[in-house]
């Protein structure tokens, strides 16, 4: 059974691509002064058409329109689809006070219909073609990266969120291991997107795909060439707690028949266009299955993750700190992090080291917003029914590293048999699960004395 | 790149198959008396459910759930969809009220939000496994042959089409060729679904596929072993006139060297669950696209197609034929039809021949209902861009085409240069594109002449 | 990374296939009187031609000139072979000389080119277009077929098997599971080649390829719709006694959660043209070693197999037996067969198997040729590391099965760490490997009785 | 239809691969002082084997064991095969007898197995095992490397030719395109083995591979991630003449709807371990008729090639020349060659053209070695059908292009319907067919002049 549109589909979406540039010059003389108008007169067709051949004509002209479109042009056509793509009030009004008057399913019906955006159709019949999915999420990227007030936008994006959570529902997603033996063109974008540790090329790249290293990925089966969001793993005989290590392009190869922990160290979104729509967490636990699967001697699963808000809350803290016990001795310690080689001095170090540390596994245990822990990366692995299980002193050297985690990482692990439960507990109590020796640091920071006083 | 859940998917869709068998019997003894109050909880459980790690395992158990039911339940379960998992009309009234008064981008994203029904997100995270999609379609499958009166499940059909109307896009399906390299569980597919001219199994199957045929159908990256349309085409040197001749299973190989005309003898939708999704037109002109590159000789593209509401009309005409000039002669042959061995005698088929085959071109160009061909098949490929281009006598004799056609089938034609001019005509002027003689044929129709004679 | 030829390998393979046919009347016209000397010319000419281009216009012309000549022309042509494509006796006689005398590298390439057929590089050649392989392979079906006194063409046969034996290695073939969802094209040759236990028809082989059942085959790259060997396993929870319960097509699922004993109850070579290339006995170790990964539940690898000599053996034992003790009785008893209805009278199958069961243990532990096993089956297996594990009476009540086996099975038990073992010790000690029971009912046998007495 | 060994086979290679370095240092220990004469006892166990179960095992040993050797214990046991796994002179001329006296089928049959060198047995079994045939491809690379007087190898390569010869044969060869979606395990190796016009990276390649580029490569099934040998094309609107044009990392990208001729400039033998196994004249050809399919916009097909042994021949010819009428005028302006410089000043550059231009189509037309051209690459082109079409002044400014060929490149020209008949009349008449304007120039060399006069 030969799967016939194979190539065209990349020809189709390199035309696509290209299509823009190419025709710029000759349609801009061409079609007067106002491409907008043109564009919208194509989206309106695509509407109305009632003939799906033309409707396929017709969506490849409004993706080839939209590609010749400069900034300006954009933002104005992302105003026009909000302001004349939107449905009717007074008709749902009427077709609202009839549901309400008479809640019938068929009167459901008529009102979904009246409340649903004409641009949503619209999106949907641009997706009619081979390429009209990959053309969408490039334009919901660039919908994001709009400066107009969020609010006269909100609408539009919307409704594009509303089709990319159906189209990129988990059960069209497909894992795939990513090594060297996947194509180029799928490799160049986890060097291109890779967030963060970033990748330096090929050689880098082709470190992090060894034997002693797994990298997994979701894809579409619309995207064929486009990883949704991958994670990095490395294999390794002890729980590693220094990224550099892990990362380090001359690393020697590990010994897999030893090997018995996988350290997940890198997450990546790889589509800015796809923001919002989750990934991650499925990512995650179905990469642990598969590796349980392939490697049954692995036993340990576990992140090795940044503290991106921490250096943030600290400086936030500053006042609560100073009003605590020991908090000024802290607050004095702190100072050390302005030297910008504070790392290559043994008593720099350690003095950061008692100040930072208790405050790193505080943060992370107690701070809080509506509930959720303050810090991203572990509001997400919490959530996901994993255990911070250490905090790593000196353990990311990198300038970003420093920066963000005064070069703490953390540990944050994944029990196959615990997830569930541990996420239950969490959407109850809202205590971050925590390992004993990471809740004993905590309680050596200043603000925990502070707490337990108050009590 | 190796795809991970290549053979985990076939397991895990043969597992939730077989699901509903294996445990029904326990289940039900465990699970009190009301599966279905089990199946509500976990179904309002899912769409409560933050962790999505959860949110897998309860959509897996919905529709394990769902499986066990037995005829009286689902009809029980699917009414509880449109009552208990409908929106709420006075807070959408509120919301409309609200937009009316101030139609702002914000306040329609409101508005859509409370007017989607909630069984809507239930049905779209029941896709987050694999197998979610095949589960689905076979739920509206079950749901379309309910008898409950319609209006009551209106609503939960409506929000069904609606996400099949999503991840069903043009744009997510794959043309593909099935021949006799194609797996048995994809060929199996076909004997059990063509309709329109039965497989007697699989050597009758083979021929349909050997050399001289081709056979290509639509597939959905979800369902990878089911075809979702597919369409039969025979390749032979003259337009073929007689379906008995493409499809017995001991005609001779044709020689491919001299084959310029291609005929779609069978298009067969596979999916009853699918019903209303649109596949058809999508695929003759692809297919035309594909035959055109493979084989550069073929020049000529036909159906040779059913007129299944002939005989149909033919009763419901006959007040109207018995006031035209001639009508009644016609009348008085067309008992002839009663004798159920007419085909085999030379003077009645002469006499039916004059008599049916003026009719049956005034049928086709002039019956309309709501401007469009009255006969579905004419309506589908008319409305499709082709051309009728001749009526043809003794060409079905089978009990079915006998039954409804009177044993006339008829080639419609589609030149790919013209589909796009075609389509839009048709649009406009609703005059059905019929050949010259077509016309001139339906000119002899005795209610042609009551019609001029009208002029 | 796509691979060209993919469809036009089966153009070229059906193009050739399909050549003979086509051009036969025509050809034979053109071809004055002898196509046979016009064949011979284009072999000489492929064999003198340098450019290597020719070469494979010129292996088109040779293979599809072969396929044009019927069954007296062929053997023509194979005795041309042997009589103008063997190597000159003087020339390798003078060489042989040198070689002789002076035994250095640079006489034995001299030696050995000389010695070489030319017809082995004409085979060689011939393999330079696709599609030539399988030509081959036919050709040399059609050899064996020959009546030609062996001896003429032993030649030829040998210098093909040399390429086979080279192109054929182990390291080349692919090992891959067929189920139901391999191409209609393999599958309906597994149905054409099953000469075990005859497939009849589609539903059946589906049975043989259902959850309960595994079938997998050795292809070679070059032959990629062609099994070459091909077994059929039965998963259950015991080791099954009777054939006729695995291969009804109506037998109940049987559950895998509990299966522990895998069965392989039927090997079929395919291509008669590769007789003597060794494929077997790979083929039990490697789908051994593919089903433990699979299922780790499989803990007993058995086969359940025919006695296909016994009968042969018995008429053959006849004399001896009535020399023996016990001897008549046994004989007597043996009348019973010649009843064809005596699996269905209770006495007679009683006495039937007091009398067979000891000689059939008998026939398969001590019966002999050159130290091997007398009975084929027997030979493969507990030359390739099985154990002779039980005989089973009434296990194959098929025409065949009494006629050969009369009715009896057997099981030889494959434990994959003792196989090198068990191969070692036989090749050095040359007896069979039985478990303890079949050695005890061996003794009952009149023959052991005689042997013991004789000692 | 699920391919078994997909990842296992690289599992084995990799395994394979490392084998030596892992044991190296715990075998040698364990291994006595003598690791051959172990190996030895290997190799003839594994010939003496008939068990074919251990035979897997053993060649799996052999193949580790011999990856343990080092240089010196390489050429001993190169040696040892030599001399120990030769066939014995004094049977074969008994054989050699025997046949010359009654020249029977048997008795060839006989006389040829005992003329085959164990060795052969010995390879052919090595390849039993997946990885078997990179195994030895790598170990003809180390055979051809090595220093020993090369008669006493010469058998032992004899031997590793044959089977090749066979293996590599074109029936089994597949050709793929490579592109930007080819495996990077596939691409890193063309980065690694062009030897023509070196690739400096991961994106000199890439545009290399661009839209208006075309690679192409064949691969057997046996080594799937190895090319054997590639060719690169540039799609342009005009011949090219200047190669640094070509493969300018930041060359513009062509029109392709405008290309209409297909250059390869730079066809790579990737596996030194198949010297000799003629693969690069099947390569042309086939990708001509590719590309034809593929764009039938091509019209010309020529090479870009390097004219190698120009300056060699240059430096041989001085004699020659010195007698000429012309020819110390043009040895004065050779002299202009010395200064490095040359190519960026005009008048340098100019002389060299009038002088070395007449001399290179001279060269190419007239100079000959046993009837074919003296510069290999023009032997393999005219040999292969082409006709040389023009001769490029200042075409490959490299140091390399410098040195062989004083910066001179030809185009040959592959006209598909002339391949044949060109092959014929060379192979016939042995004279370089050359387009007319080549030919005049060749007529201005003095040599030319000297000939005429001659006659």
């Amino acid at each position: 059974m030969s799967e016939v549109p194979g190539s065209l589909l990349r020809n189709v979406i390199g035309s696509l691509a290209g299509f823009g540039r190419d025709l710029t010059q000759s349609r801009r003389a061409a079609q007067a002064h106002k491409p907008i108008s043109r564009l919208t007169r194509l989206c309106r067709a695509l509407l109305s058409e009632h003939g799906e051949a033309s409707g396929q004509a017709l969506a490849r002209e409004v993706i080839a329109g939209y590609a010749t479109l400069d900034a300006s042009e954009r933002s104005e056509f992302f105003l026009l689809l909000a302001q004349q793509f939107s449905p009717d009030p007074a008709q749902i009004l009427a077709a609202a006070r009839a549901y309400a008057a008479d809640p019938t399913q068929a009167k459901l019906v008529q009102l979904q219909k009246l409340t649903e955006s004409p641009r949503q159709e619209l999106f949907r019949r641009l997706n009619m073609i081979v390429g009209g999915t990959a053309a969408l999420v490039q334009m919901r990227k660039a919908l994001l990266a709009e400066n107009t007030p969020r609010g006269e936008l909100v609408g539009v994006d919307a409704d594009m969120m509303r089709l990319f959570s159906s189209w990129f529902s988990r059960g069209f997603l497909v894992l795939r291991r990513v090594d060297w033996h996947t194509p180029a063109v799928v490799l160049e974008k986890l060097i291109q997107y890779e967030a963060v540790h970033a990748i330096q090329g090929w050689s880098d790249l082709r470190r992090r795909l060894e034997r002693d290293r797994r990298c997994f990925a979701f894809f579409h089966p619309a995207l064929p060439d486009e990883p949704l969001i991958f994670v990095e793993v490395a294999l390794t005989e002890v729980i590693p707690r220094r990224v550099q290590e892990l990362i380090d392009p001359n690393a020697p190869l590990g010994n897999l028949q030893r090997a018995s922990c996988a350290t997940f160290y890198s997450i990546t979104n790889c589509q800015e266009g796809l923001r919002g729509v989750s990934l991650g967490n499925f990512l995650i636990k179905q990469v642990v299955a598969e590796l349980r699967t392939e490697s049954p001697g692995l036993k340990t699963f576990v992140t090795l993750s940044p503290v991106p808000g921490f250096r943030r809350w600290l400086g936030d803290a500053r006042e609560q700190l100073r009003g605590c016990k020991g908090g000024e001795g802290v607050l004095d310690s702190l100072l050390r992090l302005e030297d910008p080689g504070w790392t290559r001095k043994a008593e720099a170090c350690r003095e950061l080291q008692s100040a930072l540390m208790p405050l790193c596994a505080w943060y992370l245990t107690q701070a809080k917003a509506h509930d959720l822990p303050l810090d991203l990366v572990a509001r997400f692995h919490i959530n996901n029914g994993a255990r911070l299980e250490a905090v790593n002193w000196l353990a990311d050297l990198s300038d970003n590293g420093l920066q963000q985690s005064a070069g703490i990482m953390v540990n944050y692990r994944y029990r196959p048999e615990h997830i569930e439960r541990n996420q239950d507990t969490f959407a109850r109590e809202h205590s971050v699960l925590a390992a004993r020796r990471v809740r004993a640091l905590a309680r050596f920071a200043p603000l925990a004395a502070a707490e337990t006083g108050a009590k």
